[in-house]
């Protein structure tokens, strides 16, 4: 039973009744009010509001109050599934219950006036390769001698690590990394060389946050997915074409990635996204029985990509060809542990259309077609350019919920 | 100045005096009384008998005793180059001067009487491909028709991100992962099936461990090695070599690694190994100017791998091509920051010879030529097999020192 079908009350906070971040959205984000050195501490959104959690559940001596003290939402994350329900359920009362208003109005604080913080410690960062779309459009640019698509791919959802201390908040700046990339010989063959990356590039995912643990042997099933984890967030996995092209081969990206990756500030709770439930559209052949899931297991979440304010991209991750719970099952499947904080990202979402691409690797073909933005031809990143992420997802209430938003400018390289 | 050259008398613990753990060695580990409820603290290995370090400080006031309170070594890591030296210097003294006796023999523990935890929390965890030897027979086995190195690897000291959370103390026993691997099919090519690793494997490392952190955008040069990494550890990569075959295309090795990997419980700090730095075997072509670096960038460490206790390989360090000053300037040159509990491992050690083989996989050469041990023919682990990595290397005292040992036992398969 969703908290929206036993409190279908419509919320008292003004403006949030039938906007993106109405009672049927709340995502929990890490904030401190702006200029102020109060400590930060756990926040959920509603309308443009952010109600300050701690000082509520102090009045209201709910159990588990101290959680929402923390600078971070681990100790959120890992209270487990029916905390997180009955947190949410709670929250919910407070905002569409007209008793309550005297006492939540004084702890409402405008977005405006506060500054989110990364919302979680990152434990162990995993980013897949879920988009049949991406991986073919990669597989072409970067090898294009060769099969797109690798043997494995529709076997597995291909994934590797990352480096979970360079993910960032959205806004933070991200500077343009230097490293080695090849580089035209004099008369001769390309050869590496020391520089900035001139081939900075975006990719659009969806970040997942993992909340309840488990031991290290233990295999977290498909249908154990809702257990585990605790909500997602927009991510976009900045990197840099040219080292890793050059690095790549044969342990995968490394620098060409782990200069930065940015996350929105507010985690979308899964229970948030019961009515963005799709059906995934089809695996050929059909996975192995540790990979099997049923209906309703992909999300019908609408990305657009900005740059500089300009929509250049509408990445549809109905299209992913690997669920979530297949990403998390396959993760667990060695026996590897989760941790509260453990990410993991889809990969690049990527529609069948050239508007929905999800890099502009794919949306300007490896450099070599120019997609027009701010009324000139653009290719990769170029100093000063800010790409913001935005998604939207059918929400309980009927109307659509927004999720975190993403955004980042890219600063000039240094030395 | 190091520690030695100041106190050049010998300690007064007894049976330490030109042992392999002497007090120019001296390693850090967190320990616990075995069955005692007693928080797990710091101490310093000498001889026998490790040095509870919390209460001789506390009794002599230090500033920074608290570090030693901790249940890891994190906030040790965290002081810097500065106090890693002076807390030297004053373990030495105190172990060296008949003065201290009094003070600090009752707080002196027999090693076989308390359990090593996890000597510090892993953030995160890069691994590297640092032998020439080991890469070009990983290229041979994994790819023969192919040439065995690939073109990057001359140039930059080639690596990849592992699972932080599945770091191990040496002692933990490891189950036999599970996962996709090719195996034959009935009449025709080979399928993907799910099942326990057939082709589980080790790997013989050394690990460094960060202390000094570093902001996202600053970069390490080679020359700041020594201000960023306290120490080093013996590791074992453990690899499931069926399932990282199969998945690693293009995006690296994940599940296949990801599993476990087990660190020695003592890590030896920098200092230690002075006596030990020896040039490099020498790097053609030469590096870019940021991979530079000058004499004495390698160590001459002497690893001993046993199985069920007979010696299987015995590794030399000093024959790998990349420095580890070179790792950390290639790690952070795009501006990734650092931050304590980071650990950089350099991939598997493998000399010239036959005998020198740090893997399973090449000391077998993928299986085809099996290897005698325990008077039978020996490819890859069986359930039960233990496996314990030893290393050695010249102390500042004009005898050797051990490393810290990292042992594992292989536990069967589940499910």
């Amino acid at each position: 039973m969703s908290p929206e079908s036993t409190h279908p009350a419509p919320t008292w906070v003004e403006g949030a009744a039938g906007s993106l971040w109405d009672v049927d959205n709340l995502p929990y984000g890490v904030f401190g009010p702006r200029d102020s050195d109060e400590p930060a501490r756990v926040g959920v959104r509603v309308g443009d509001l952010v109600l300050d959690l701690a000082p509520v559940a102090a009045a209201e001596m709910l159990e588990v109050a101290h959680v929402f003290e923390a600078p971070s939402l681990n100790p959120l994350l890992s209270l487990g599934r029916g905390s997180w329900s009955a947190v949410r359920q709670w929250a919910v009362s407070l905002l569409t219950d007209e008793a309550a208003r005297g006492l939540v109005e004084p702890h409402l604080l405008p977005v405006a006036e506060v500054e989110l913080q990364l919302p979680f410690q990152v434990a162990d960062y995993v980013d897949f390769y879920c988009s049949l779309e991406h991986a073919s459009n990669v597989g072409r640019i970067f090898r294009p001698d060769d099969e797109p698509l690798k043997p494995n791919w529709r076997h597995l959802p291909v994934g590797y690590h990352g480096r979970a201390g360079t993910v960032v908040v959205s806004g933070t700046g991200v500077r343009r990394p230097c490293g080695q990339r090849l580089t035209p010989g004099a008369d001769g063959p390309p050869q590496p060389s020391y520089g900035p990356s001139t081939r900075l590039d975006i990719e659009t995912e969806l970040g997942f946050v993992v909340g309840a643990p488990t031991a290290i042997g233990e295999r977290v099933g498909t249908a154990g997915f809702a257990d585990h984890v605790f909500g997602v967030l927009p991510l976009n996995d900045w990197s840099a074409r040219d080292i890793q092209a050059w690095e790549y081969v044969p342990l995968g990206p490394f620098l060409g990635k782990s200069f930065a990756t940015s996350v929105a500030g507010w985690v979308t709770p899964l229970e948030a996204l019961d009515a963005a439930r799709v059906d995934l559209p089809g695996q050929q052949p059909e996975p192995l029985d540790y990979l099997r899931v049923g209906p309703g297991a992909g999300y019908d979440i609408d990305f657009e990509v900005l740059l500089d304010g300009e929509t250049v991209a509408r990445p549809p991750y109905a299209s992913m060809y690997w669920s979530p719970a297949q990403m998390l099952a396959h993760l667990t499947v060695n026996g590897a542990s989760l941790r509260a904080g453990d990410l993991f990202a889809s990969g690049t979402v990527s529609g069948a259309e050239r508007g929905q691409r999800g890099s502009l690797l794919e949306l300007s073909w490896g450099g070599t077609e120019p997609f027009t933005a701010g009324g000139r031809e653009r290719t990769f990143l170029e100093d000063g350019d800010t790409v913001t992420l935005r998604a939207t997802a059918p929400g309980a209430r009927g109307g659509r919920i927004a999720l975190g938003e993403v955004t980042g400018t890219i600063l000039p390289a240094t030395g």
